[in-house]
């Protein structure tokens, strides 16, 4: 019995911040030990044009790789519903899409309003809807910048509940909401968390937080407490911001399942084996700074029996 | 208005792992500095022998200066009496006694059991009573490994419970709960909390994180929801542990002063002040390892204006 699921991202959101083609052999063994260490759903590339993001020139051969590991969930991200229709092709369980709740963002980062890629986003729920029932993927909408923007600041949370309900009506089967660059706190995070779940109703909600400004973790105590169950998270909390360096990412895998295991929240991953996992991938992506901390200062005395 | 009060611990926890002398007036702009960007109290120094702990050698000269800083209490560390008796005559206003909870761990630092450090700090209590009023220093009560002993693992809350209750019965005029070692996490911290408050009532209680483990934020949220309000933190996290090399020690204070301002909750302390003051600091400690996120990211757009 799973009472939290943690999501692995370092595979995108991870991967898209290293400045260096990642062998392709490297994605695969990565996704398999996650895999086998009890993670059960992993976003493992981004379905982007390979000019602007050519560290998922080889998605196609990841995918297919992943789709082998048994019980995985695999999930991949898609901005449009070009990517999203590769992704289909290849046999992903899920798509993530994502927008900009933040108009400039969206902008900067699609060339498109939000309320254009609100449009797209039904598109691509008809596309999915289209299909016969076994190949028909999970269709989950991102709410990027859902925390504050780099280029607004604040975002009101009006605006994020009504995006959230409009992708909900769209046909979203989850919402992702994003705190693309770390400035959520405990206190907005209860607030917003709470206040989209009682828009919503019974529609999975995942939160993905940056630790960029170090409250990444309280924030996944905030979460918890206004009844979230599924976080993303990136080994080694690999990720970062071209704009902050030396700055951390997402919030570090190891760290999070640490924190859920300790508080007795059980994940089904096996922390030793994502440990040693971390080690192996900082390994090969030699020079690439990985944050988190309980890989360096070692499990509590009775941690695992106790667990 | 104050919501939470942040202490300064830096100087004395901090220093007290780094490995060479650190200069006197060093300690002293230290000191001078965190007051003027509105850190109230600070442990300026510990009270051991010099023999064990060479670092404070310099302690009177650093107590006499900081007792000239205008409206900052001054507190100072004290193992036991004859540490409490030289804390005293230097004029500090605050003695933080400290014992382990745990047996063990209590022999190992100070070569007595916890039932001897408790009549110790009896001792302690009766001299400061002793004194005439403007002369008598608060007698604070540091409880180490409350949450948990790198030697006996897990320490039990009835026991933690237990030792607050003798302190407080000694006439503690303040309790300090300390995750000595970083094995504390949010679930255990509000229970243990909430329940040392409802067992002593209205003296004040302190929550002492260590980030060793990743959870110090996330432990500082659960024992805001504990109603605790008054916590120390370490400039750049300075620290540390000798047993785990690279790990972080104790909670940074620019990344809790963020935190919580971020929170909505006012701590009376200037951030830019402080993470000026962290480069300044950390450059006089060349080598040493400093942690926290705040200062690498930079304050979100729009924070200060915002707070």
């Amino acid at each position: 019995m799973i009472d939290v699921h943690v999501h692995e991202t370092g595979t995108r959101d991870g991967l898209q911040s290293v400045p260096f083609f990642v062998p392709t052999d490297v994605k695969k063994r990565w996704c398999s030990a996650e895999a086998r260490a009890g993670v059960a759903e992993i976003e493992v590339c981004s379905f982007v044009p390979v000019k602007l993001l050519p560290q998922f020139a080889d998605a196609a051969e990841v995918v297919e790789h992943a789709l082998t590991l048994e019980g995985l969930t695999v999930a991949a991200l898609a901005p449009n519903l070009k990517g999203t229709e590769r992704a289909i092709e290849l046999g992903v369980h899920k798509v993530n899409f994502v927008l900009s709740v933040s108009e400039s963002h969206n902008r900067a980062n699609v060339r498109r309003s939000t309320a254009e890629s609100v449009s797209e986003f039904a598109r691509i729920v008809e596309l999915a809807r289209s299909l016969p029932e076994g190949r028909r993927p999970k269709i989950a909408a991102g709410l990027s910048t859902a925390l504050g923007c780099t280029i607004e600041g604040d975002v009101p949370e009006a605006r994020v509940r009504e995006i959230a309900m409009q992708l909900v009506a769209a046909g979203a089967d989850e919402l992702i909401v994003c705190d693309t660059v770390g400035y959520a706190n405990p206190t907005v995070v209860r607030r917003l968390f709470r206040a989209i779940r009682s828009d919503v109703g019974a529609i999975p909600i995942k939160a993905h937080f940056h630790d960029t400004r170090g409250l990444g973790l309280a924030n996944v105590l905030a979460a918890l407490d206004a009844d979230i169950r599924a976080f993303d998270a990136s080994l080694g909390g690999l990720g970062g911001c071209p704009y902050a360096p030396g700055a951390s990412g997402n919030i570090c895998t190891e760290d999070l399942v640490f924190m859920l295991e300790s508080m007795g929240l059980k994940t089904g991953v096996d922390l030793e084996k994502l440990i040693a996992l971390r080690a192996e991938i900082q390994e090969a992506l030699k020079g690439e700074p990985f944050h988190g901390t309980i890989a360096k200062a070692g499990l509590p005395k009775g941690f695992l029996k106790a667990a």
